[in-house]
């Protein structure tokens, strides 16, 4: 190492990166954190947002924010589109390359929809705010278009909403759906009733939330089941097209279908060119290095970082495993620039857990298992504990107790483009082909005529 | 009038419709408000949304859940195209048509630019939370694509924010941009410094906020340049390219222009096909019913309603007069109904306020003149006090009290489409041009590589 200041590049935002960074607040080194958006976001509370209980201002938080007062880090809104092993640097989209001594990966993951690309404008996954705003959108519409929709088969199909996947996104977003329609909008419509809504919840294994104790999943499954969300275990979706499902040979009329069944690692993660898993992420060593790359750290779901079984499955892509990886890299910088000899990565499980409704939720620590209120209030205490700034854990406070004690949503606004000139259409579901070809279709009209 | 219920059909959810639809709470009638957008939007303070201080759902409820304990009421989310004042029936995008016996017509202003409509995708105004969001993704945008540029010529006009307009929307949107840039911001940028950032506000006549008294025009403008925003009377902008604006003869390179020049009515005020004045507003009876049709009421900022003075300017478009003149529309329907005279509209002048940055404003009640930190106190509990719904009330107290005590924004997102190839393609200002060609210089990809 030459006498400058090394320079440390983070690639991405999310747990990891930014854990990664504080860890290195005190080492002699320049930390660059490039993200492709402004904002850390609280990725555990992203369906909340999908579901219009929270604002995307709650969960997510400047990056230059968090680490306005980290004197040593600098931020740069870019993408990473490579990485140049051999010349040390990350190549930006813009073409631009930016050195470094030592790399901590952190670029996270990517929905996955095994071979179907297409089904990804119909059936959108749960990664960024603007996928959580879009979701929020077309389920609210549903009910405006089933609203003004007078053919029966149509009207049933808007009301029918699938979520794809039995994981804990799933689970919630079902869990959300079914309330919204059954609780939060009743009343408010003069034609469709919204509690006749249909909520299915769709996954391909034996039973809900696998990496969850069995018993667990079964109590998710019955309270799922009270809040009037129907599950189909076992199935797998074969087709996705606009308007429908398929199931096995089965169709299931829907425009509205969210994806929750997979994940892949980011792209960057093969772009590394060392040896990748199953699902693109990156094999590292016991101290989150790549091999043969002491330099280059992966940390969160972009590694497969091996778990507590020999030979079992890598740890999961959870946020405790994201921010306890990327405080270890930052760590092993710091020690090796000591000249000290490296930790391997020990995680502690402090157990997991996911919502179902408004005041349940199934919760595993350790050996315990929790369900129903009290799991529930456990989940509500740490996610506002881990939320990031005083204000936003303020704010979502504020927000869960309006919803819990009133049945409202504050969030329930449709926007982006919204051009009725028929709401259907607006859904991007006037017919097959319809999402491809409504920029066409309807070029941008700016006046608003009735206000 | 047959026997059967007489159907009132409100074109617009802002101040004007839904007072109107209100006042028809409890009158034997069916009311069916059509709005395109499915929130009630409080546009006072749509310009905090802009400036990264309120998050949309601060500011908007939905109609139907504003409605929803209103039995008479029906709500519809479509674009009015047309009335066909024959058959009594206005005609949606969809080619349908709502028949009514009585029409309210709110469908309110649009940004005019005055014959240079090109203007607009360069200049945003400021109409909608679409509006808003996309305000503030430039403005913050403006400043990471600064922190990244070499050229010192290009990061000055990064960091030159230009409002065109000087009455209440371009002060206060002047006054916000000032202050994030001169005190939110500092700290958080390695190479630039935000502080350094110019801000311009550019009014065409001989001062600002013309429709209030002389004394109050100079203390916003001395208010103003305390803050550091350069004002520039008497000045007419001749031009707007990317990258550019001209005043008179003078180029002033700047990357962030907001348009709060001008508001025409919406154009579904023609379209009625009676008398419009310069501003396109609906000339009406005392009654607030358009000349030739009792039927028809037109409302708020579409109509132009009749001034205290004889042969003097109509009623300006504010909140005030939408509401008061929406309320009284209502009550004459009822009067009719019960075959009771008409009212002639009186309107109540109940003062009119702007902000000027953080703990500041000016107010004109009646003949009583305040600035400074009283007239902002006065300021904010009248708008908490008008703000639609309790929930909204309290948040928006938290997110004020929050910026006030910490100079901080709670709502500092970039959303939308963010793919940074380049920051300054991302603000669709890499050249003359770009904006249009964007769409298709880069096919949609979803895949985050840096999360």
């Amino acid at each position: 190492m030459s006498k400058r200041i090394p320079r440390v590049v983070i690639v991405g935002g999310g747990f990891g990166g930014l854990h990664a960074a504080r860890a290195l607040a005190h080492a002699p080194v320049e930390v660059t954190l490039i993200d492709r958006h402004n904002y850390h976001l609280f990725q555990p509370l992203l369906y909340q947002v999908a579901t219009a209980t929270l604002s995307p201002a709650n969960i997510a938080r400047p990056i230059r924010q968090v680490l306005r007062r980290q004197a040593n880090a600098d931020v740069l809104l870019a993408e990473v589109e490579a990485v140049d092993t051999e010349a040390r640097a990350v190549v930006l989209d813009s073409g631009e390359r930016v050195d470094y001594d030592f790399l901590v990966l952190a670029a996270g993951a990517v929905d996955q929809y095994f071979g179907h690309s297409q089904w990804e404008a119909i059936a959108p996954g749960l990664k960024t705010i603007d996928d959580a705003t879009e979701i929020r959108r077309r389920f609210l519409l549903a009910f405006e278009a089933a609203e003004q929709e007078d053919d029966p088969e149509i009207r049933r199909a808007l009301l029918t909403f699938v979520v794809v996947g039995g994981g804990p996104t799933g689970v919630e977003m079902a869990g959300a759906f079914a309330e919204i329609a059954h609780h939060t909008l009743t009343h408010e419509f003069r034609r469709v009733n919204p509690s006749a809504a249909r909520v299915l919840l769709i996954e391909g294994g034996p039973r809900l939330l696998s990496t969850y104790a069995e018993v667990l999943s079964e109590r998710a499954k019955r309270q799922l089941e009270e809040l009037g969300v129907q599950i189909w275990l076992d199935s797998r979706v074969t087709g996705i097209e606009v308007g429908a499902v398929r199931v096995g040979e089965e169709r299931i009329g829907a425009y509205n279908v969210v994806w929750a069944a997979g994940v892949a690692a980011s792209p960057l993660g093969r772009a590394l060119g060392s040896a990748v898993d199953r699902m693109g992420r990156v094999q590292v060593e016991p101290d989150l290095s790549v091999p043969g790359h002491p330099e280059i750290f992966v940390v969160g779901d972009l590694a497969a970082i091996a778990g507590p079984e020999a030979g079992g499955p890598p740890l999961p892509g959870v946020a405790q495993v994201a921010i306890q990886s990327g405080r270890a890299a930052g760590r092993n910088i710091v020690r090796t620039l000591r000249g000290q000899p490296r930790e391997r990565f020990r995680y502690h499980d402090k157990g997991s857990m996911a919502t179902i409704g408004r005041a349940r939720a199934i919760a595993q620590i350790g050996r315990v298992q929790l369900s129903g209120f009290i799991a529930w209030l456990t989940w509500l205490f740490v996610h506002i504990f881990f939320l990031i700034g005083y204000r936003n854990r303020l704010a979502v406070m504020r927000e869960w107790a309006w919803s819990y004690l009133t049945w409202q949503r504050g969030a329930r606004l449709i926007t982006g483009e919204v051009r009725p000139a028929n709401v259907l259409r607006r859904l991007g579901l006037a017919g097959a082909g319809a999402t491809a070809e409504r920029g066409a279709e309807e070029p941008e009209r700016k006046e608003a005529t009735a206000r």
